[in-house]
């Protein structure tokens, strides 16, 4: 058994270390100075109105089609919750993230599983369903840095991805909370800012930008979706918090989100680093794709390999992570994933 | 048409010269300075841990009895998505809050609407219904300046509705977000505490204490029944915003919540004062009980009373006020409130 202190790969939660706390603290101070009505009274379920702008410009988008949020997962819930009803078929990435999984099996959704690849989901699987008769109203696809899988759709397949869905009617939820964190290779250019057919609604967050304990998520969407998805928002909970959202506004107004990314960008790139180097010497049999960007790795271990034995030996002396089973509806058995690939 | 500011008297939203904002932006300062790995990290769905304990000794309970959420609708939904199914009876007040009745046409629920007296809801008719053969599985309650009645629900009748819950199997939701706001006569027993069958949840929120901006609620239940709402709540969010509790954590462990509710029940108050006293010589005709806390008084006009073009005169000249109808499943026509009150 070691003493160390124990180490988890198990999810993406940032660091208090990679965390902007000083700046965080001048952005709350300023924010709770400036515009006290806007932050200590009641809003409105589309957001606090100067954050919603800036999303908005973020996108190039009007801020009609920007619905600000108590975190993405929130934005999600409201997502499936407007869009889909029991027995709805859904394409999912396999692997895909396990929350995503819950929520849409608590929908009763029938999900429908492409497998992904280093390039980003099997288009060619995905057409082959749809032309197999298929009929998806959503496809939830996670574009850079896969939780968990740590892979990016290339470009290719965002056209290819933005063809099939107008083809096909099918609504593309574009979920990219770590688009901002990459730190090799070249920024790709969103589904959203690609489709030409309405065919795409987008969910970020910046709990990997700002902290994950403001709490603080959106949608852009078609304005007509927003519309639903508000007035859904109203009868849950009036308005999202204003006091986070002010601060968060705040933070990225000021620029300070800026050198938060950079700090984050860093961390995660030695730290993906170290990994890598570690996995190589240490466990040459595992198979991988170091990422872009982002917080997850997956690795590939051996045929046979008892993954669930693993996890415990691995607890035993204070390393945990997450079983690459909990990303599929079934199989993934000799997978795992912390900082995920598949090969 | 005057040319005088606006006058709202549509909802129960605290005024900006309410709201304690030097002591919120202190207690900012304070919470992000003294805990920033509680504030800015991932937190668990039970909410900011010091604060789910400084509400559990509020009431006198164990905190795995409560769980904090984003502001009290939330945990009302919640609630409603764990207990109410579509088809379910639910026995609500007539008149009640708004919110509430579509939360729960939302879920298909059978509302079961028993009238609303001044000392409370009319535990007789409520009794006839149960003996009758109704079998509510809730009943929603609001037992303190009611929104939108004004009323108080009294002692006598608080111990009645437990014998009634406890006998028949009804669960309370006892929904107090305005019990701290009393100005006149004295505080009555919660259901909660007075409970000693488990027939109770209670939820309360910081919106009318410390501000609505904030979005700070919470629930307080049988163990196994918060264990349930922890579990939809992660799947829904992960966790309330942890940013947003922390604050409110420092803003009442330091006391500053005392002085807050003093300011609060001494503005309310002069504003009913002002308000009765011009109803008396304004409007002979109108018939109210004044309320003894809280932000709402009811109004009946005589019979025959056009309240919709009486609310698009009112409007016309800058005043605004929610229609009687508004919070009834069907009826209310020459009532309204702002105010409210029925004799």
């Amino acid at each position: 058994m070691s003493a160390s202190p124990p180490i988890s790969f198990a999810r993406g939660a940032p660091s208090l270390d990679i965390v902007a706390v000083d700046e965080l603290r001048a952005a709350a101070a300023r924010a709770l100075e400036r515009d006290p009505l806007g932050a200590f009274s009641y809003g409105t379920s589309v957001g606090y109105p100067p954050l919603r702008e800036w999303i908005a410009e973020q996108h190039g988008v009007a801020p009609e089609r920007v619905i600000v949020t108590n975190g993405s997962m929130q934005a999600d819930a409201f997502l499936f919750q407007t869009l889909v009803d029991p027995g709805d078929v859904v394409v999912i990435e396999a692997p895909t993230y396990d929350r995503t999984l819950l929520s849409l099996q608590a929908r009763d959704a029938d999900l429908l599983a492409i497998p992904l690849e280093p390039d980003g989901i099997d288009t060619g699987a995905l057409a082959e369903a749809l032309e197999g008769g298929a009929r998806p109203k959503l496809a939830h696809i996670i574009p850079n840095f896969h939780n968990p899988a740590g892979h990016t759709l290339s470009l290719e397949k965002r056209r290819l991805l933005l063809e099939l869905a107008g083809a096909h009617g099918v609504t593309i939820f574009e979920d990219d909370p770590y688009v901002a964190l990459r730190f090799e290779g070249e920024r790709l250019p969103t589904l959203l800012s690609l489709d030409k057919t309405g065919s795409v609604v987008y969910a970020s967050s910046f709990s990997k930008t700002v902290c994950p304990g403001i709490r603080v998520g959106y949608l852009v969407g078609a304005e007509a979706l927003i519309a639903r998805v508000k007035t859904l928002a109203t009868n849950t909970y009036i308005s999202p918090s204003m006091v986070a959202q002010a601060i968060v506004n705040e933070f990225c107004r000021s620029g300070a989100i800026d050198t938060s990314i950079a700090t984050v960008k860093d961390a995660l790139h030695a730290r993906r680093d170290a990994l890598t180097a570690a996995l190589e010497r240490e466990l040459p049999d595992a198979r991988f794709v170091a990422p872009e960007g982002g917080y997850f790795l997956w690795v590939d271990l051996p045929e046979g390999t008892d993954v669930a034995a693993l996890a415990t030996a691995a607890g035993e002396r204070g390393v945990s992570f997450v079983k690459g089973t909990d990303f599929f509806i079934e199989g993934g058995e000799n997978t795992h994933s912390g900082w995920p690939t598949r090969a």
